[in-house]
């Protein structure tokens, strides 16, 4: 009986994608006797949150309601008075709560002093959806690490190009727009120094609709090869890009580099190769709590067993292509056991047109 | 209204798998004022016909009742007088057919004989999943030569073994049994001789099921390498066993291996190998209706090109081995434009436990 309004919750709060970093996504529903009273969410850093945004509607009359929120209402100031005030102050009956703060310094803080306040408290209502829709927020709040998105884009016969190298495009339209929500999603984007040389992407986020986000692209690269003609450096400028390098990087390139808007990272060295471990907790520290990772097969390798990866996406596409020299989403070493893959878990499927679309969790990351 | 009844006569026909060849399969169910009053199925070539094993438990009294069956009802002098006959001797009312006969010679005549009697046809009653369902005997029954199935099994990057060879296990025990269930249905299955090299695979049915159909095992393996002590030699005997070579192979060689029980088709050659179009004419001939191919990804990549593969089943674990050198389900020379790739069509996508099955048919091919 809670899940149809908490369900609505979860709606409201997605309005706030990619707007509310560092703060999670919240969606609010007041409901009385069955009538939606107000709804809110957090719209986006510094903006009210959604309890406060519902209650002001209804200017916080909502008396002998009931409240659901996907996450704890808040108990401390912030950026704004504390969430569970506005509550109590509002004589709102009930709070269903969807999962509690994943801070441990103040988890069941909020639910608590609720409770104190003669309000009934229902919590974990559809805490594994409100776990997904905030596992960005409870990775980068619990760690001050970025949560680490894998996503490649293959046929069927498990190749990301034709032998000669020929990529556009694997998968459909439909796809590929997808992809460009994600962007819209993450606070970066992480490619190897091996994807620019070949195809010299933007890494922007392209959507119809106006109010897009571009995330910062994160380009590795132990000896600094990024060439000064490339799309990102060319418009480093407009976007932000910056280059993990390692001190191999001659000096001089850096400085070019610099002047034309690219920002650096120098990192210390993992098997000849940038630290990536490292790299996590430099982007965490410059507020990066989200990277989606787009390639290739030696980066996606490393990525993977160094650990920073959390989530995997996978595009299949309907399509053969063959081919014992085509390349795949993963290379490197490999593993030589297959007990030793990485497996993934809590699996869904998603259609795409005529894509499919496996998304998983990286087992053993909790 | 009609497709409950039409859902259950595709169960009754099911029941005939891997029984009937070449026959179709073919389930029907009796219903009167909504009551079921006979079910029946074709159980196995040379048995009755579905429509008769349903009215012979009536005694042929269905006087105003309404008969479904997945398949027009047969018109000719077979192996069993005519199904039309029992169904108007029965007083059947009307007839629910899912499609009509796909033989060109005989197809609408049952329906015809129906009509010309008083009795009300309705045809095309569930029809996409009555050509689904026999799919094996329209291909065969149409052009004389095998329906063939393309499985392949892979990681979520594409690999079908370790960068090492290990590929025990890539999917899981469900995946595998269901395999067993597919290889109970078809007349063949079909390898390359890498394939027995590298894992001297049995290629049998293995199912805890008493009543196993064991297909023809078919070895593609143009210079006659089988080894004499191979599992598919030593076992000959007992499983059709089956080598399609070309003259490259040595006669001293196909004598020693005729002598333990192996067949032989030696056939045109087709840019050194085995002319893969010819096999399938020569299997019709033989009265093989369908072939399992597993692989290896040479073998895979050479009956794509020849144009041989009607359905393509990809087994997707969801784990990642990476490895750079690691092999994928289809090798060979490959595509070299994404726009030459095969694409596959009416895509269905299945789950095994933690494996995702995706199923389609090779565009083009109807």
């Amino acid at each position: 009986m809670y899940n149809q309004y908490m369900k609505r919750v979860m709606e409201l709060a997605t309005q706030g994608w990619g707007k509310t970093r560092p703060n999670p996504l919240v969606g609010a529903v007041i409901e009385k006797n069955g009538k939606i009273l107000a709804e809110g969410y957090h719209a986006g850093y510094g903006l009210d949150h959604a309890e406060v945004d519902a209650l002001k509607q209804i200017n916080y009359e909502a008396d002998g309601a009931t409240l659901y929120v996907n996450l704890e209402p808040c108990s401390h100031y912030g950026k704004t008075p504390p969430c569970v005030e506005a509550i109590i102050k509002s004589k709102i009956k009930t709070v269903i709560v969807g999962m509690t703060d994943p801070n441990p310094l103040v988890a069941g803080r909020g639910i608590e002093i609720l409770r104190e306040n003669g309000i009934e408290v229902i919590s974990g209502v559809m805490e594994n959806e409100s776990q997904r829709l905030n596992e960005i927020f409870i990775k980068y709040i619990t760690t001050n690490r970025p949560f680490c998105i894998l996503k490649t884009a293959m046929t069927l016969d498990g190749k990301i190009a034709t032998a000669s190298g020929a990529s556009k495009w694997i998968t459909g339209e439909v796809s590929r727009e997808y992809v460009h929500h994600i962007r819209n999603r993450v606070a970066g984007i992480m490619v190897g120094i091996s994807t620019i040389m070949k195809d010299n992407p933007q890494l922007n986020t392209r959507l119809l609709n106006s109010e897009v986000n571009q995330p910062i692209r994160i380009i590795v690269d132990s000896s600094c090869k990024l060439p000064l003609t490339s799309n990102v450096v060319t418009t480093a400028k407009e976007q932000p890009t910056l280059v993990a390098t390692t001190i191999k990087a001659p000096p001089e390139k850096i400085e070019k580099l610099q002047k034309m808007g690219v920002e650096f990272l120098v990192l210390p060295e993992e098997n000849g190769r940038v630290d990536l471990k490292e790299l996590m907790v430099q982007l965490g520290k410059m507020k990066v709590d989200s990277v989606l990772l787009e390639g290739g097969g030696t980066l996606n390798y490393s990525a993977l067993e160094s650990g920073i990866v959390d989530k995997v996406m996978t595009f299949v596409a309907p399509k053969i292509l063959g081919g014992d020299t085509a390349i795949t989403p993963v290379e490197g070493a490999g593993k030589d056991k297959i007990e030793d893959a990485f497996v993934l878990k809590n699996l869904s499927v998603h259609r795409f047109n005529q894509d499919i679309m496996i998304e998983g969790y990286i087992e053993g990351k909790d």
